[in-house]
């Protein structure tokens, strides 16, 4: 493209706009169903359908592990698949600074192209508005996703049982602290980089292989402690989290601690939770962990019957190591604005 | 709500997250699917599914005869409908500055819901992401939604024939110029209002009591010149636009000459062109007319053969009221920008 600089005219609607979708999206995106360029996509999919959306405005755009655009992928994707479905389809709408570099879009969108591949999903239809300067802070992208339901009944977060395993992908809090040790005028070394990934593959080889999943969730913004929190309340169950058990990795700790962050409330973007029955447990921590992004899968906790349990229904106790029980509260207050 | 302003906390995912989605969200879009509260919704729709998304900028946020969330529904409503589908969930997606008003918030969120009312879909899935003052101007809105097609075949802007009439639901430009002049700084006398509107009513109707509808659009950004330059590109065919007949208000006509705008690249958000059969035309046009949204319906050109017209494949010509012809081209450049 001979254009440096997004201009008003490329969200116009006119001939400039038209150039953008033919050079940019068509180029990187393209496929049967975005190519028919109408108002609409028409999909190719039988229900039962499921549906999410997200917006993105993480700051910085591009960070350790990936960017705005990788992460507008893999965050609608996950939300779809852990419904207990295949992601299909996704929807691309951004919202641009004018002036933002055309180099920097392009390779938004080249990256978004290869997540897209790599989960398996179609960039069906999108929009592009662009807007004065100081409108926007650089780029937002919303995607929306429809999948198809895998199983006969969806999993929900009001599927926890009395007796059921709790299970997570991998280590936590690695998203929120690489977003925030690369925001402008924090930095300060770290080698931790950002979770971001598609866990749909996982989600399908779990639901195949192993069956009966009670609950799927991906502990994004609030992190693992507010997303138990919701599930408790959705089951009406106690969740047990044994502290010690929680995959941390040791550079996270360390820039937690540093910055007085818990590494469970901080937003994970490649991990899910997942409970199921506790005799099931042992075969999905081995499944999960023959598979990308599943290698550090752990049980760290199990739910409880709220009648004989250290707590109520809808709450979460935190074991210590020194086996004591503390509750573990959902998110109150905003620790890290647009983590995602 | 206690809260009078829009904080970052309401965006982080925790407990002001869930207060603001039950007390304003809930209240207001509240159906059996968005009560749900999972990642994804689960949707009870059958194949063929369209989809389509858009971002809402508009500025201001409040017009005569809108705001950005009515806008947001009519406008992705209407998109999907000009599939020849039955628009059927939203998901929805705020990015709202902080500071903003709660009281304007929920003013948007209560129209939103008539809006949604009123074009018989559901809002089923949604995201709220509040960004620090300065981020974002104010508030902005995506809605993807997703319909189930009516015809056998969906509706194209590549369907054009020669010999088709091409009709208008009413007046041009009513949107884009009551936008403008609304806008802060250039405010000036006029009585025009938004025409924004859901036409998915019309559209069913058209196709289960007319039929053969080849083309539906919505001339939305870049006017309707802009839209059949499109659809003459798609069919390969030259459209025939004659400028008496095609309506547009006193008061649009006025506000354009004194802005030096022209009334056929203005952004409509209530209105379609349907292209279908010439000697359907009487029929659709009679049917419009007793259709809320559709009484200003008429006939304002006709789709020509390249080789037996005063233009090419791709062109639109305009026959003058002096009985010339000259070419209407695209838009180029921006007119008006945040006009949706």
């Amino acid at each position: 493209m001979s254009e440096s600089t997004l201009l008003l005219d490329h969200g116009s609607g006119g001939m400039a706009s038209n150039r953008l979708i033919g050079d940019l999206f068509f180029k990187h995106f393209g496929n049967p169903i975005l190519n028919e360029m109408n108002d609409a996509a028409l999909l190719d999919i039988t229900g039962p359908i499921t549906m999410s959306t997200d917006s993105y405005t993480v700051d910085p755009i591009f960070f350790p592990g990936g960017n705005i655009g990788t992460l507008a992928v893999h965050g609608t994707v996950n939300d779809v698949a852990m419904l207990g479905a295949k992601p299909r389809y996704l929807s691309c709408g951004f919202i641009i600074e004018e002036g933002l570099k055309m180099s920097t879009l392009e390779k938004i969108v080249i990256e978004m192209a290869q997540a897209a591949k790599e989960a398996d999903v179609l960039i069906v239809t999108g929009d592009t508005k662009v807007v004065p300067r100081g409108c926007v802070d650089k780029i937002f992208i919303n995607t929306t996703g429809v999948g198809e339901l895998i199983l006969p009944e969806a999993t929900s977060g009001a599927h926890a049982k009395p007796g059921d395993a709790v299970l997570v992908s991998g280590t936590m809090g690695d998203h929120g602290l690489t977003v925030l040790s690369n925001r402008e005028g924090l930095n300060f070394a770290t080698d931790v980089q950002s979770d971001s990934a598609p866990l749909n593959h996982i989600i399908e080889a779990l639901i195949n292989e192993i069956g009966d999943i009670h609950v799927l969730r991906d502990p994004t913004r609030g992190g693992l402690a507010t997303t138990l929190n919701e599930i408790a309340g959705q089951s009406k169950v106690t969740i047990k989290l044994i502290e010690n058990q929680v995959p941390v990795r040791e550079s996270v700790r360390n820039g937690c601690s540093f910055l007085g962050l818990d590494p469970f409330y901080l937003a994970n973007e490649g991990k899910l939770i997942c409970i199921l029955p506790q005799e099931k447990a042992e075969a999905a921590l081995t499944l999960m962990r023959t598979m990308k992004y599943g290698e550090e899968a752990v049980q760290v906790g199990t739910v409880l019957d709220p009648e004989n349990s250290p707590g109520k229904a809808g709450q979460v106790v935190l074991e210590t190591p020194l086996g004591g029980h503390r509750l573990l509260n959902m998110l109150e207050g905003e620790q890290l604005p647009r983590i995602c």
